[in-house]
């Protein structure tokens, strides 16, 4: 049988099922598409491919899913560290955006985050910023997996005025992407403390008739809970249930205060949870109670936020920090084992976005979105359970090879659909408008 | 005048002056020893360098130290992980040491040790294992610096059968080591529940006839200071106190249980702390109060650990989870910042081990012990601080060139003393034998 490609390496992590972990197997690839995993002796004799790839150091794990980030700020990278989240938002990063944000700033801080995340083994990307059109088109041009958040705020930015703006162009991005293979949109009201409650409710509806996600950060700091009940007498999970916004498309970012009935709330509904533990560590917002949220059965992911509090994009490390933290929170050595961690950057980040039949495993009939990672460097000898070394030992400069949707976008650490030196240049002129 | 090298860096980040960062200087090495900082442009004409190293790309910093570390429990990377302490422990790595340690493996385990510290960055490492001598050796081959801790258990090992045996042995290893430029000792007694009173109290003596420094896991878990409660009748700190082991000798790793009575002793005799973030995080051993101890004016220094409980000995990842922690668990955005959590890596590495007048800054006078990042890499652009972007951006892997006394040990990522090949054949046949 005549295919595109067939993939030939040491290990191959499907994910699903789980705990699987196949030997010098194969991913045969056709149409954009996983046809078949079998052993690589099989593969040869069955499959004519018309591109072969040995990876005989490698391991083929799903392509992460970084289940929250704000690509375009990767131009904010390390520009104010180490402040009180107020005196850093108020006086560097609000500004700096309402100055500077417009199309070229999306677009370049957007392909330098894909450049950035591909060579670390990301394949798809959960956004939420202004100007989302243009992060959607680069993510297309770049041939990366992305869900663009049509975000919305009660206050005026570069992009919209006022909230029936923001509507009318999200409806517009919404349309224009909605027949783009790798691109989907989702809802992003930014916060509940900074969208009112008709918008909110607005969006819930639009939700069920779009049939769309709903991408909010949430329960992210004490005072975003202290405000809401000095504002509206309730907590802000329980808020979001009267307007109607609890449920299987509700992506809850962050969420590190939770009291028991917060997490009751999460689990009835089936919401998601996105875990982002080094920008919560690095915001000294709070530590989410992964261990415990998993035991009450919520699927849970993971993101790296934006590059301005993290401050990168490398969902290898992200992986490593989650089952390390997790442990250290729940005072349990055995919370978050390095299998659960490759889960919530797999198949869990594709179910919070809705996208789990296409993606987040490596199995026949999903796309193939798929990362190969060198486990024969130095720092990953020996090795006993590729699993541990990839989230416990490797980095993610031993990414080297990325496919998406059948299309190898990194090639031994090359990107293959973005210029290097575009990526550069639009750096460079933007460090140099910034530091002024 | 004549000079062995000379190495001009886009940027240099000395630690000693703090806050200080000179931009196209150089750093002109001589005898193993860092003679003189100056502009480039300066440096060529005063200097006639046998060697010239050009790195545009590149921050300069002192070289890095792991304050803790078991080097030759790297061949046991991944061999058990997500496991209950004590499981871990008594089913896993104490039957695998009882088992395997021997010179070879002590040899090959330290090989490949150095091997991952100096492609990340680090020049010195205090270690503590069995079998010292050959630790030594190694690191002294390699060019490498080293504190090597003379063990000491209550219990035999393959290494030593009781207390009387394990000082012969481990004043054997100081006689023999005492004159090499690289090599420090250290007296290393395991814990306070592993080491009976009279040895602790024989090596307080020793310690300050010999001058040497004193390393020792303190503090580490709930059950350790339970135990000693129970025991002793008191804390394992106040314990040293008793023997005489508190004092600006004492290095005290992880102490994550500390109430302030603790926190006053280890002020009051200058006591050094090591912290070990990751392993803390791994073995869910508790916090240790970065930022509480630091308020204090305590010297705290950074290491990984062993690779069994981390599983790595990144020490730029160290420095970043230092960084990121300490600000969670503090509860505060502006604890540890970027520069803080860099000195705790270099110079206060050098202070506990009472090496500071050799090593840990990059000032005239000082043994020329360098570290090069390469920060035009696409993860750490765009770049507004050097400072930020090593401690928050960058990845190991973005170390290109080290020294150490002023002999070049990584040149272009590529290791000069140690063969990759053998080091690779090592790991093998020990991943095999502990496979069985």
């Amino acid at each position: 049988m005549n295919i595109d490609s067939l993939i030939c390496a040491r290990w191959i992590i499907p994910v699903e099922p789980d705990d699987t972990l196949y030997e010098n197997y194969a991913i045969a690839i056709a149409n954009r598409k996983i046809v078949d995993l079998l052993p690589i002796a099989e593969a040869t004799t069955r499959y004519q491919a018309a591109e072969v790839h040995r990876l005989d150091r490698h391991a083929l794990i799903p392509g992460l899913i970084n289940a929250h980030t704000h690509a375009a700020m990767t131009l904010f990278r390390g520009i104010a560290d180490d402040l009180p989240l107020m005196e850093w938002l108020q006086q560097h990063i609000w500004p700096a955006e309402q100055k500077w944000i417009s199309p070229e700033f999306v677009t370049d801080g957007t392909r330098l985050a894909i450049a950035e995340m591909l060579r670390g083994g990301t394949t798809c990307f959960n956004d939420m910023y202004f100007f989302p059109e243009y992060t959607a088109e680069t993510a297309m041009n770049a041939g990366m997996r992305a869900v663009i958040g049509l975000i919305m705020l009660d206050f005026p930015t570069p992009w919209a005025r006022d909230p029936q703006e923001y509507f009318e162009k999200g409806e517009h991005v919404h349309d224009r992407f909605k027949h783009s293979p790798l691109i989907r949109t989702a809802f992003a009201p930014h916060s509940p403390y900074t969208v009112a409650d008709a918008s909110l409710k607005k969006i819930g509806t639009l939700a069920e008739e779009l049939d769309l996600q709903i991408h909010i950060h949430l329960h992210e700091t004490a005072t975003e809970i202290q405000q809401s009940l000095e504002q509206y007498g309730k907590r802000p999970l329980a808020r979001l249930q009267e307007l109607g916004l609890l449920s299987n498309r509700l992506v809850a970012v962050h969420m590190t205060q939770l009291d028991p009935a917060d997490i009751e709330l999460v689990t009835k509904y089936g919401a998601h949870i996105v875990h982002c533990p080094e920008s919560n560590l690095k915001l000294a917002s709070g530590f989410c109670p992964v261990a415990e949220l998993s035991a009450a059965g919520i699927n849970l992911a993971t993101g790296t936020d934006g590059a301005a509090s993290n401050n990168d994009l490398d969902m290898i490390g992200e992986m490593r920090t989650t089952a390390l933290l997790a442990k250290g929170v729940a005072h349990n050595s055995s919370a978050v084992p390095a299998r659960q961690a490759l889960r919530m950057a797999t198949i869990n980040g594709a179910r919070a976005l809705g996208i789990d039949t296409l993606t987040g495993s490596l199995q026949p009939g999903k796309e193939a979105d798929i990362t190969a990672i060198d486990l024969e460097q130095l720092e990953t000898q020996p090795l006993y359970d590729p699993v541990s070394q990839i989230i416990y030992a490797s980095s993610r400069n031993q990414v080297t090879d990325v496919w998406v949707a059948g299309k190898q976008l990194l090639k031994n650490r090359e990107l293959t659909t973005i210029s290097e030196e575009q990526i550069r240049n639009g750096a460079a002129i933007w460090q140099q408008k910034l530091k002024e």
